[in-house]
């Protein structure tokens, strides 16, 4: 059963830390002439996608915080759900963190690094492979983390994750690093935020399971890759800018293991559902 | 509990029928010079999508029918999950409608119309409502069509699915017929193929609900809106010349009503979850 109080996540630590809190005060100014505002939520994965790409491409852009338990008006007279990540582009609206990375691909032509590949069948396997990621992992992740019955149930669900990741990674480029070979892309924005937070289910889980260096048996090469994605991903500038420090992700994921965050993800999770 | 029959949808027509046959025996030939193939299952709404753009845009493309239930070799060897629709291209494979819709943009440039509009804001904002489509009102129809519980758990499961139609109508075009006005677009595919097959629930269900002309009280111009674009789609070539007699797709709908479908995704909504 859900709990009775209303928006338990809405006392949250309030603002960025580490590395990410230098990134916020960088802008922090009203949104510059040509440039974009982002309402934020620290903390959220679906935010640091769009937020990743906002500094891989140097866009300029306004930082604002806000609660998405505790939605401030600014934020819903934009959006009357209160999403976040929220686009402010030319005094209009914009939201879905995927929609909002091919918007910024569309509306900042100028802006390198592309995230999308030109050529027509690559952009589409790239997106092919990041709805694979929201339909699939994703609502797998939360499956796993969110578990409160433990035993085979809590295996069933690591063994559901583990197989969606290998999947991932046997499409993964051989050489590496990133999804599509040297490059940061879509797919990689898509998944990394996800990526750098499966510690989780070291702190939280037991253990996540990828076999470790050596020890993948005949896996050992696909699961090679993703350990090699992951760490590309880890020390990836933009990545490491845009998080903030473990202990503040703590109490927030302490709710999702024991299956008590109130998020729209956590509901759905809860209610058997994907993605909303 | 699910049947434990394997596949007991195998046995369906197996071809298309009506206005679709035309169409299908004007594409048997094989696969074109600069063209594709499109691996279809005549009665799939997803497939449907991709069909009315094949249509729309008059790019040259080989039908071929395959049995998603029953799935060919030839179809396994591109697609390891034998999803329909999968394009091949090139010799290449690509699935998942929404972005085959998006590949037809990409890849065939000259071959209007275009669904997506040139604007970067615009092209966002039809994302955002295709993945409202894909992500609410999908996955609510068919836990309306799914249900065998009848009585109040049925109504709850009606008012949800108008209640998402009427969001999706509120965002139409005020003067219509279409999503973004008068030119069909990539809204308009993603939701047609549902919208065109609304008659189940008055087959099926008891009634789909939606008010009647100037029944809709002080929703009737937002209602207006939906009726409109409903008879614009109803009424299209492309969309006529893809649909088969309504019989065909009786005996289809009529194992989704009873919760006795096997495909992906009557398996998920029986489970609980999304689009999978």
């Amino acid at each position: 059963m859900p709990p009775t109080t209303s928006h338990p996540d809405a006392d949250l630590h309030p603002t960025a830390s580490g590395l990410a809190q230098a990134t916020v005060e960088a802008h922090s100014a009203a949104a510059p002439h040509a440039g974009v505002t982002l309402y934020s939520g620290w903390f959220c994965p679906f935010v640091q996608r769009v937020w990743i790409a906002l500094e891989e491409k140097r866009i300029p852009y306004q930082y604002v915080e806000v609660n998405p338990y505790d939605k401030p008006p600014s934020l819903l007279s934009l959006n009357p759900r209160g999403l976040v990540p929220t686009l402010e582009y030319d005094g209009k609206p914009l939201y879905e963190s995927n929609v909002l990375l091919q918007f910024l691909e569309d509306a900042f032509p100028d802006h390198g690094p592309r995230l999308l590949p030109e050529d027509p069948y690559d952009r589409a396997r790239s997106r092919i492979w990041a709805d694979f990621v929201t339909s699939r992992v994703i609502p797998s992740f939360h499956r796993f983390l969110q578990d409160t019955e433990g035993g085979e149930a809590l295996e069933g669900k690591r063994r559901e994750f583990l197989g969606f990741l290998k999947e991932f990674a046997a499409e993964l480029h051989h050489e590496g690093p990133f999804w599509g070979g040297e490059e940061l892309g879509f797919v990689d924005v898509v998944l990394g935020p996800w990526g750098i937070r499966l510690w989780v289910f070291d702190h939280f889980k037991g253990g996540l399971g990828i076999p470790g260096e050596g020890e993948g048996g005949e896996d050992e090469e696909v699961w090679g890759r993703f350990r090699k994605w992951l760490r590309a991903i880890e020390e990836r500038k933009s990545v490491k800018e845009t998080t903030s420090e473990q202990e503040f992700y703590l109490p927030i994921y302490q709710r999702y293991a024991d299956d008590k965050a109130q998020s729209e993800l956590a509901k759905a999770t809860r209610a058997g559902r994907g993605v909303p």
